[in-house]
């Protein structure tokens, strides 16, 4: 649809050099088709805010129109309200977290101060270090600020050391310029996992020798379902960490307020960049939000929100367990995603268009690096859906990765005599390839 | 207060070279002195929003709840949703403007078109022509993405085609690479004129022949006093237009919702930098507005806001001929702003530590100029003080300019005698100088 609109755009010529790395992501191109409602998404990483009774937020909204009008109503200070900014710290000291409101800056959601950090860090060709995989939304900031995103190793117990410092030594060997140390420690979305304690001592250690600032992305971190997160790596430095919150997924992201702790200089700059893009945050929902943190039971309502994802997140594995038992995935203990290895043979995004007609949607791993890479791997998230849908969905993924094995093998047996058809067939038991 | 944090920023070097064109804006250092309650603030362009009753907004949010409160409170699509696209369509067609739903970006505030705009146009040294003096906010995006601002003289019927036709000539000539032309064409910030219809055309022509992009800026174009404001530059080039529109200045800016309607090439860059820089603007404040347009009155809200400002805006003017009668200011035929020429001899930015010991604020003309012009002008807003406010503002500032007239004249005559005592002396008429 756009293809014939670039070909005649008048201003090809007039872009800016980074507008080359905008580009629609695999993601978007999902919630298209995902949202048929035939189809069970296991694509999207919307939070269920239909578990939020109205009625809280509405008494909210009541309070704020009866007392603060005005003050909602009109623009409000580029760094947000400071009734916010304290609730905020209020939030981050559950995670162990102690700071000054002062070096809160409240942003447009944290997909904002994502930008924000890179736009006041990152020169074309600078290197970010990402976790292999990474963010989605994160990788789209860094192409459109031209970074070099260089992938770093995680497993069970998030991103590993080792890899970090051979990172390091790699890119300071060829003379790039680091700018932070991009992870998301808890829950990781996509790849499901939680940074050890021990590990984020180290790689807070591993950082502050060489210099690298760390830009610590916690939307997930009051969502666990089994104990609570490791203490935020913000928690034991101060200087050297950039921490990013949010509401959207503990209250709602309607209203597109999350956060970023900086150290003091960097805030000071981070607040000229929001006045600079925005002029300000909407004092509406930090108001709302603020009298919400007042008068409302939100430490009950994360609960709520823990115990309906713990539910679906069971659902899934359960699901997993029983139709796709020779396959591997991480097993969340929080957050909205399983990452799933898929059999060699396989490849996630040239399958996508199959799982879709077998009605269940899913994101390839391909969203998820910076590199090309991922094409092994599949996030499926458990947010949205109900348990139910949840079973369906995995069960008609099964079909698909089994239809797509049982076709492979058809093919490398008896070539010619499947050519002419190369629809999935029926369910046979996958081939032991782990 | 930050320069010690900048000393001792042990991120110092880090920084991206645009990080260097972020720095506090004059109007953001005002807005902390002008908000003690006994200065006339005529500096800020905060919007009257207490004109606005709030059982209009409350009865909007109500409906919003019960009946969408799932999608209001849930991340939206990054262009906005579909029905305040159309709404917006019907309020541009007002100005004479026909496009698609489909070509409209919701963005956060217009602000952040500015800002989505300038990002996927502007490289480094890129040359932006913008009227002189122009907005100070837009002014700071352009700095932001490094590029080299031209000024084009206005007079009172706005923008002069013939300098237009020189800077673009004089910047050609040197090899400049012209992005756009930035222009405020109704109810100009902060000059308080009108760009008139025949100009419009003229310059549209100019640019089309030059290969040069318009990005039309119109936050005050509903708000006229005495005529309805010209049509719209984009009602007659689809093509080499971009229109930005806010709801902030007609009904809100606490909500935070802008638009841009641009070429259909064009606004599907933007789609993807705006999903890139916040995922989507907030659904909240997109489901109230569009319950607002749908049910209330909000024409005759529009018309409120015009009585109000026009009534302040002749308190405005009837003051100025009474205090300050030999000096000269535009007189707006809408909008926010009256743009004042001070006597040869003052500096408004010396000047305003003066004033605010008088107790009036104002904008100093510097803020709205790229190059260090603008000592020789001030920006008065009458949009948010009362009537009697206004008056009052006026006086002190009369105050202030006779006083400093004063001070100057004692100075070149009998240096020594007043050298002790620099504070403005009694309110004294004013030379002849105009």
């Amino acid at each position: 649809m756009t293809m014939p609109g670039t070909n005649l755009d008048p201003w090809y010529d007039s872009y800016a050099a980074r507008t080359a790395g905008l580009s629609a992501s695999e993601v978007r191109a999902l919630f298209a088709v995902a949202s048929r409602p035939e189809v069970v998404s296991l694509a999207g990483g919307m939070p269920y805010v239909s578990a939020l009774p109205p009625e809280l937020v509405s008494g909210s909204i009541e309070r704020v129109l009866s007392s603060n009008a005005a003050m909602a109503l009109q623009y409000g200070s580029g760094q947000g309200t400071p009734a916010i900014r304290e609730h905020i710290l209020q939030i981050m000291a559950m995670e162990g977290i102690r700071g000054s409101a002062d070096d809160v800056v409240v942003t447009t959601g944290s997909q904002q101060a994502l930008d924000l950090v890179t736009r006041i860090f990152v020169d074309p060709g600078d290197v970010v270090l990402a976790e292999s995989p990474s963010y989605v939304g994160a990788l789209g900031v860094f192409r459109a600020y031209q970074a070099d995103v260089q992938h770093v190793a995680m497993n069970d117990e998030g991103l590993v050391p080792e890899a970090l410092r051979e990172a390091i030594a790699r890119v300071t060997a060829r003379g790039g310029r680091i700018k932070f140390l991009y992870t998301i420690p808890n829950f990781h979305n996509p790849a499901g996992v939680t940074l050890s304690w021990a590990r984020r001592v180290e790689i807070l250690e591993i950082c502050r020798e060489a210099g690298i600032l760390v830009l610590e992305d916690n939307p997930y971190g009051l969502l666990s379902f089994d104990q609570p997160a490791p203490h935020a790596m913000r928690s034991v430095d101060d200087e050297g960490v950039i921490y990013l919150g949010s509401f959207s997924k503990t209250l709602a992201p309607g209203f597109r307020v999350g956060w970023a702790l900086a150290p003091h200089a960097i805030r000071e700059k981070l607040i000229l960049a929001n006045e600079s893009a925005t002029l300000a945050p909407n004092s509406f929902g930090q108001f709302v939000i603020t009298e919400y943190l007042d008068q409302a039971d939100w430490r009950g309502q994360i609960a709520t929100f823990r115990d309906l994802y713990r539910e679906r997140r069971d659902a899934m594995l359960t699901a997993l367990g029983e139709y796709l038992p020779s396959l591997t995935w991480t097993r969340p203990d929080g957050g909205f995603f399983v990452w799933l290895t898929l059999p060699e043979e396989l490849d996630s995004k040239a399958m996508l268009p199959r799982a879709v007609k077998e009605l269940v949607a899913y994101t390839p791993g391909t969203a998820f690096y910076a590199d090309g890479q991922g094409r092994g791997n599949i996030r499926l998230s458990f947010c949205y859906p109900t348990p139910e849908a949840i079973r369906t969905g995995v069960e008609r993924l099964a079909r698909v990765v089994n239809g797509e094995l049982d076709l492979l093998r058809t093919f490398s047996g008896a070539r010619l005599t499947r050519a002419h058809d190369q629809r999935p067939g029926v369910v046979t038991p996958p081939p032991n390839t782990d």
